[in-house]
């Protein structure tokens, strides 16, 4: 089947905002096994709107339209498709229900008039709760083709399409599309490759991808399948292939599981608790792994010590030590780490020291360099990197490091994960 | 004059990468004064390639085309615009020898054979030379409207672009599209819309739009000129009004100026310095604020006090204050705060604590409940919120919503802002 994207938005137009929605669309459509030919962008115009639908609906068997569902009155998407595929507007009790929920006890009090234009559905339309936002997603059938409306915000768009639009697409595209991922950290992409090309190159069904991403390499294994068995038989023996290659780089085979969620699995397995102590990631460490749900049992408190003096009276690092290696540096790394432990009653604490720049680089010490350090039962491993990219970037990968280093310390030190 | 995009890359289509060329252009387009009214992506495949350029070649002036011109088989995109507009390719000696200079002392001392391909241009074509790759842009002409072919790495094309297409397109186009920014925090964007709804009905030149941020709203007013001065002239007056519906919820009408970058500012000019507690944003604050080159200067120490225990023992929090009321209220929240200032040596410290799901909920505290304050000159404010999302969302949220607090009592405090 075919499917085609149009990203309704004049912000796009004018290179505002990066077309992030339709590389998500085009991954996802890819691992459902639908063909995308076209991604259209268009503005917020009645007329323009209405002749990119006409034209996927032409050449396509699924239209997918993200954007415009707002509640002003520039947001014309729903009513462009409503009319193009000829069905009328009506309230949905159900969704104004739903929008007066999502305002009772909100920051606003009271609900703005042009709210309510959010609860008009095409007649007949299947209605997608957004769980995110007020805009509802929207499925119109018409002679074998659907027309799917999601709302622009990818933290409404991204959890409406997995839940609610994939299981959709799956029935209209019987032939199933099986994938599975095994999650690498450690490695770049190419050299991922490399040690993976005599098996992308020999294999059909499943085939073998790679996708790059901070710090991290994703190899998913797709298969064209007509059951969960037959999938199960023809991906699990290069999963295990894969994971007999990579080793301990490996550190999940679960597709939603992020490298937090497995840091955190194997504290948790371990009944072990972790402190952070971070100068140059601010705080952005603690962030991903508070962000893992149910991280309380095993992360209780952390430290941002941006000053040398933070350093000096949380952490305990030495006055000596700042003044004869800086605070960039292994020595500091390993002080604050072991200060960390000491500071509170965890059992880790894994310490981040670095240059994220702009400012402050040196011959001798550049922008990018970032010391981590991991302290646990005793030891201090500490591991020095050089990172390239801007200041975001550079405190980015510091906290995927530093998550990995965690991870290895911990298997390390409590015996391989089976 | 009405510009079309038509990016060209399978990789697109698969969503492996994402289409930033698009938004370096449509940028650089709206800067000169170019209206743009679609972009599109298509594969590699001559067919649907040639349907695209025909369709843009009806509907706008100038076609700009990026990827597909490179040496291998698959690069089809010169070939497809040199027939449809009728060109016939033959070998431009120029560039055959620019192809040659390319090499010479490269990495590849061979020129492989398929590279020759790349110094056949369409007849009577302006050839743009690539000083970092040896594919050529090239503008095709026809009946008044041009063809622009430039290559899909973004290290060829922005060069290529700013220096050799952008001088062409400004002789097409003598006038200029200005614009700026007005950032809002602390109203949604329908309420931000109805307050200017005058304002942008009225308004043709210049134009008003409204865009919705988490927990901000950024409008941009855009004005149709031909030299700064009449922009200011006629951008200045709404920008004034704007500030003036608005007060104090506008932080900044700088377009690179964010949140956090807004409140750094302030925070050095009034010569502060700010502590944070955090619970559940578990260091995304502080994150934020790190974020800002130089927020050393105002931020030292953070706490991130995730269990009663650390609240206890970093910040003072009475243990009867917990067991009365919780974690997660406003007595809590407030003597976290004025715990952080006395754990260190701040001005300011800004508390957050929540609940940010997806468990411990309760009715009287559903998840989404989360209660925030800040402490500053022997005052605390505390605010109480019910967000609404997933744990993600619950806490970018908060994470705004405890940056703008913070601004507005350091406005409070120190005098309004001019």
């Amino acid at each position: 089947m075919v499917v085609e994207l149009i990203s309704v938005g004049t912000e796009l137009l004018l290179g505002n905002i990066v077309n992030t929605n339709a590389q998500f669309l085009a991954r996802e459509c890819a691992g459902l096994g639908l063909s995308m030919y076209n991604q259209i962008v268009v503005g917020d115009n009645e007329e323009r709107l209405s002749e990119a639908v006409r034209t996927a609906l032409r050449r396509s068997d699924i239209v997918i339209l993200t954007g415009g569902l707002g509640p002003t009155e520039d947001d014309l998407t729903k009513e462009v498709c409503a009319k193009v595929m000829g069905y009328p507007l009506e309230e949905d009790a159900h969704t104004r229900a739903r929008i007066q929920e999502y305002f009772k006890n909100g920051i606003f009090k009271e609900i703005p008039e042009n709210n309510w234009k959010q609860a008009m559905v095409p007649m007949g339309a299947l209605v997608l709760d957004n769980d995110n936002g007020t805009a509802p997603g929207l499925i119109l059938e018409k002679y074998g083709k659907s027309v799917i409306l999601l709302p622009g915000p990818p933290v409404e768009m991204y959890p409406l399409f997995r839940d609610k639009v994939c299981p959709y697409l799956q029935k209209l595209q019987p032939e199933m599309i099986l994938s599975r991922m095994v999650k690498i950290c450690g490695c770049g992409e190419s050299q991922v490759e490399e040690r993976l090309l005599d098996l992308i190159d020999s294999q059909t069904n499943p085939t073998i991808a790679t996708y790059a991403k901070t710090g991290e390499v994703h190899i998913r294994i797709t298969a064209r399948v007509s059951s969960e068995e037959e999938a199960d038989k023809l991906i699990k023996p290069v999963v295990k292939e894969i994971k007999k290659r990579f080793g301990s780089t490996v550190y999940s085979t679960k597709e939603e599981e992020t490298l937090e969620m497995a840091v955190v699995r194997l504290l948790k397995k371990y009944e072990l608790t972790i402190t952070t102590a971070e100068s140059c990631t601010g705080g952005l460490l603690a962030g991903r792994i508070v962000n893992v749900p149910g991280a309380s049992e095993v992360f209780r408190e952390g430290f941002i010590t941006y000053s040398n003096k933070a350093k000096r009276k949380i952490l305990d690092v030495n006055k000596a030590t700042l003044k004869k290696y800086g605070a960039v540096s292994k020595e500091t790394a390993k002080e604050m780490a072991t200060g960390g432990v000491f500071a509170t009653d965890s059992d880790i604490c894994i310490a981040v020291t670095g240059l994220a720049g702009p400012d402050g680089g040196t011959e001798e010490k550049p922008v990018g360099l970032v010391y981590m350090a991991c302290y646990i039962d005793g030891h201090v491993t500490v591991e020095q990197y050089q990172f390239k990219g801007n200041r975001n970037k550079i405190r980015e990968q510091s906290v995927v490091k530093a998550l990995d280093l965690l991870r290895r310390c911990v298997l390390e030190n409590c015996g391989k994960e089976k």
